[in-house]
């Protein structure tokens, strides 16, 4: 299936449902509305779903990983062979998505999307790797396109796949994470060309700049727009020019959420630009995704707010990998159990004041 | 034990393990302090705990439910029925907080700390009641104090005693909960008592006053605090003067885990109200608490303020009975994992850049 046929079968969530949904939570034990944003989120998950008994207890995380050439021009903290370094402590279980994914409930799935070095498809005792290189790294997006627009079609078209794969599995909530030296980099550029907010109200530290680092990694995003020139109404465009390929296969979840009628949880940063070009391409989208947390990185508030999206979480946390999304699946599981589980005043036999 | 004796035991977090907690967290292969807040609240379980290996799987509450006196004055959207109503939701098991410390993993053990009727201690095939009445409703304070210093001191031994029962039972992270119709506004009136603040800065609706009820609230909390005159600096005469059985119930459990170096997490409001009586008490009980979310209710992130304590989340919730906090254990669960068994950049032949 092509991108276009995708996008042509992704509907609106159902406001019928969300009628029904927030009539539902009128009648709970519960002061009106006295659970806040929780209503809010089972509502969504009602809403999207097409029910009232809404259910996420079968939980995944694809995280996408890739390399960048834009790497080379020292916008990383960190060398470039971090990517598939991380890539395989990943499969060993020891990273920090593997633990709070693990804390959540959350199977992890690593995607090479176009690591440089080949990595073993598995590793020790570890989880599997599912091989998926689109090629070995994207080009240097300062110099000239990231991909060609076929590679970007490709990396949407694998992460759509993979998603739907897992969906069709029984997955009921799907968390996006990364891996990919210097991939904040294409992420801030996407957000600008997508935004058309100012650089210096985007450009962060990433994994720990500093100020010179900073302003070098500022003076790049500006160099790749200014000579890819990415078309803002056209997501596949600015993915190939200024984007990654993890960041394409996280825009194919996104996608793959909505079509398939599931819930996505977003990470931070990277996440966020994958779900910029989705939206990009098809603005129905928001009303599937869940925002896992606020990041750190000053360019996520202003990529949140363009995709309609508020926080669950605000924890200072700027890692990626999908840290963020694991720790904010409870809470969503946590909704979708108060919809679920807790009685009406009637059941209860509750006095409704 | 007497109040003295316990506070006499109570000592400081170590300052020496927060810094080896540190220390480890930067070998950890993340970013240094990419994951914000949650290396915090690592850390600080390592301190309480003095231990490198923070681990709270063992999770309970306590939901301490009384009557106020109070609510003849109108103060609340609920009638005085509901709260003995509401725990025996809680004792069948269809209230929100069962079902989030379900989601969270966490027992729910209900106290009879002082509601009115008499409630048989086992309901259905539902869990027990634990009941210490200290007496059938507090008095209304906006006549006189709430209860006699010896019922104040009685209720935080109450509360001290069950905790520190669930401790001994291998409980490793507790959480306060709250019911009780019109425990707003003792709340609020301890607030205004221990921090000072004006009462226009803390009043709020509750379970949903409207406009005029808010401006009654304000004026018999203002006259509770004329007619009573709390003393500041006495944690057991505002709680005798303004306070509610369940609040004094959750300073005691507060107590309870400085003394035996367990973390606590509080809920809202409420369970605030109680901190703050415990921190009047003996203030080192702050580095033994975690914050679950900030409420609503304007007068919250005041009392936390107050009480060094910043919140894990911010969802506009405002409903009580611990539902706040059993959300955070997620978190807080998340960060002893992180702490635990995440590997180090060595372990995991990762570049540390």
């Amino acid at each position: 299936m092509n991108i276009k046929e995708i996008v042509s079968e992704i509907r609106p969530v159902s406001q019928d449902w969300l009628r029904r949904a927030q009539e539902h939570t009128a009648k709970l034990a519960i002061p009106p509305r006295a659970l806040g944003r929780m209503h809010q989120l089972a509502e969504q998950l009602c809403a999207l779903g097409r029910t009232l008994q809404p259910r996420v207890d079968n939980k995944a995380f694809l995280v996408m990983a890739a390399d960048h050439g834009v790497a080379a021009e020292g916008v990383s903290a960190f060398p470039q062979e971090v990517t598939a370094e991380m890539a395989l402590n990943f499969l060993r279980g020891g990273a920090s998505i593997n633990v709070l994914a693990g804390n959540a409930g959350a199977r992890v799935h690593v995607v090479d999307m176009g690591i440089i070095p080949e990595l073993a498809p598995a590793v020790d005792n570890g989880g599997s790797l599912l091989v998926r290189k689109v090629a070995r790294g994207s080009a240097n997006l300062a110099q000239g396109p990231a991909m060609s627009r076929a590679q970007a079609e490709q990396s949407v078209r694998t992460g759509f796949q993979l998603a739907s794969d897992l969906f069709a599995q029984g997955v009921e909530l799907l968390g996006t994470g990364d891996m990919g030296i210097a991939n904040t980099t294409p992420s801030t550029a996407v957000a600008a060309a997508i935004t058309g907010q100012d650089l210096s109200e985007l450009v962060g530290p990433g994994t720990g700049l500093d100020q010179r680092g900073l302003s070098r990694k500022r003076q790049v995003i500006q160099r790749a727009l200014e000579i890819n020139q990415p078309e803002a109404a056209d997501g596949l465009d600015i993915l190939a020019k200024v984007g990654g390929f993890e960041i394409g296969g996280i825009a194919g979840c996104v996608l793959a959420g909505a079509y398939h009628q599931k819930p996505v949880v977003i990470d931070g940063l990277i996440s966020s630009a994958g779900a910029l070009v989705a939206h990009a391409l098809c603005p129905e989208v928001s009303g599937y995704l869940f925002a896992g947390h606020c990041s750190a990185e000053p360019a996520h508030r202003l990529m949140l707010a363009h995709l309609g999206l508020e926080p669950i979480l605000d924890l200072g946390m700027r890692l990626g990998e999908g840290t963020g999304a694991a720790l904010a699946m409870g809470v969503i599981d946590g909704a979708a159990r108060v919809m679920r589980e807790v009685l009406t005043f009637q059941a209860a036999s509750v006095n409704q004041g």
